[in-house]
């Protein structure tokens, strides 16, 4: 029986990897040829640099320093500045699938050498000849051989000196940057402005949680404490004094839509004030910070920028925003047009 | 299927509830009639003032200042300087059984004048009635009804409120003292004095993590964040714009012995450097911080003082230490002998 719950278990965490190549086949985000970057502006004094001076920004400004104002009526202690991020999509891109991905079938290639038989056995075999196509029709069964080989079955260090490794070197298809420097700079900035300020700044994301720790701390500057994600189980070892913990191929949270929240209470406690998104899977996240007693802020990014980033939204099948546009809509959360709100995308 | 596992994982998780009712007839630990408290003795500048002039107290200072001191050979970034404490045993007492299942146990006497048939009923008539050895009687799934009605069925805030409303109110069986005075003020010092060093202290404990988190934070000063333990699965809804998170009566996670450094792993995502524990239920977590890259220090706490505490080790069932004791005395880990070396238990 156990083994029957840890397939099933696998074929939902493989359930998004599965969307994501599905959606090769469906619409593709507008992306458009990369014009020249704005060139980054920093006023002296402003915490916003990268931001136009539009509404949201004013409405940020105004909440962070509302909140932080000691004595005045909407004061939040500095133990309840919780502040919760996506990161796939929100902190950085998540086109032309989850970056995570791109690294699971980067670290197929990568262990090719070691198992030569992989040459002519699915679904290794078309990862190793780039064949999306025939690796879509290897389907879930496939997708759970990539993630077992790539992301399981190592100990926790190993699989961190892997994904250090892959985010110093790999670079993106079409943007061919390093994945690392497709982050969002208006966004490290937001980060760092509420950190100034005392909030605590959290990662709450449908991302392995130990693919972001690797590098998410140094890139934004966020503890690894202080990230969530999505979790396989993992299992002790004393091994003769030298101890490890080994990644399994059987999921054990999976931090999305309504997993959210329930991330956020099991590994935070308190409700977030501010939390930021850009699609449906954060929606409960919103929703959540939205019933805080204090003061509170919901931001969603949306994706506007054919040219410098991607532009997509309801149709699209990575980061889907389609409820959440109505719903943030209806409920007066705040929106980021990537496109005319942004002076600079990437650092 | 489901149901099943779901009442699997309750099994394990009373498994330590019933061990706790099984003690009853085993071993109990030496509680003599308490003295009166030695005064408590600040002097200026002791980070440890309830600790008397001991080796454990200067090992503990020297190995402060060494791994904070900057351009210091063993100095430790301050993002690196992770504690992690137990909490039953270690930063409060746990006989003669967990607080927490007194607190279960109180739950079902608030509870029953909204159910009548308690009465009559058991497992709910033998703890309405006192009568432990009739509760024993009913075994685990006698447990699993009173872990049901005390833990699980409400919303977070709701078991928050029970908890806090417990914790003000209600009083140690032979100690008449609340619940929330009888942690060590020694203990209590040395968390502050890490922090103080810019060490991030949490408490990883087999407890349940949102029973702890709903009085820890203003009783030690650790943060709900930094608060991880044993969890039930839990369950978001929108409810009509009100969203409530409701605790559900099947286990998620087990936070003891091997489970600990998991914990810690996808909890914290780094190695402690300062572990602090009193059972073998904490010899992983120990065992974990002692391969940590840098200078680490393993703490246990020995419970040898019958009159003012209790004195237990090895043949207790509750906070066994056997194979610790061993293997930390083999590696010369510190111990705290509760008697000698403390010179007030409670504050």
């Amino acid at each position: 029986m156990e083994k029957i719950i840890k397939i099933r278990a696998l074929k939902i965490i493989l359930f998004a990897l599965c969307i994501l190549l599905a959606s090769c086949k469906k619409e593709a985000p507008k992306e458009e040829s990369p014009a020249k970057e704005t060139e980054q502006t920093v006023s002296n004094g402003d915490p916003l640099p990268s931001w136009n001076d539009v509404q949201v920004k004013k409405d940020i400004i105004a909440y962070v320093k509302e909140v932080t104002t000691t004595g005045g009526p909407n004061f939040i202690p500095a133990a309840d500045r919780i502040a919760t991020f996506d990161n796939d999509g929100t902190l950085w891109s998540e086109q032309p699938f989850y970056f995570q991905l791109f690294f699971a079938l980067d670290q197929v290639k990568a262990l090719a050498p070691k198992h030569p038989e992989w040459k002519t056995k699915q679904p290794f075999k078309a990862v190793l000849e780039n064949n999306m196509e025939e690796l879509m029709k290897q389907g879930k069964p496939g997708l759970l051989q990539i993630v077992a080989v790539s992301h399981a079955g190592m100990t926790t260090d190993a699989f961190e000196a892997d994904v250090k490794k892959w985010i110093s070197e790999a670079q993106h298809p079409s943007k061919k940057k390093l994945y690392k420097n497709l982050i969002y700079q208006p966004m490290l900035e937001l980060v760092k402005y509420l950190q100034a300020n005392q909030f605590k700044v959290f990662i709450v994301s449908g991302g392995g949680i130990d693919f972001m720790r690797a590098w998410a701390e140094d890139v934004y500057g966020i503890p690894k404490e202080n990230i969530v994600g999505s979790t396989l189980k993992a299992k002790y070892d004393y091994n003769n004094g030298a101890p490890s913990i080994t990644k399994l191929p059987a999921l054990d949270f999976n931090d999305d839509k309504d997993g959210k929240p329930v991330a956020i209470e099991k590994y935070i406690g308190k409700k977030p004030v501010f939390a930021a998104g850009n699609s449906d899977g954060d929606l409960q996240m919103l929703e959540w910070a939205a019933s805080n007693k204090y003061k509170n802020f919901e931001l969603y990014v949306h994706h506007t920028d054919s040219v410098r980033e991607w532009a997509y939204d309801r149709k699209s099948h990575i980061g889907t925003l389609d409820k959440g546009l109505d719903e943030g809509k209806a409920k007066n959360w705040s929106f980021v047009d990537m496109k005319n709100d942004w002076k600079v995308i990437f650092p």
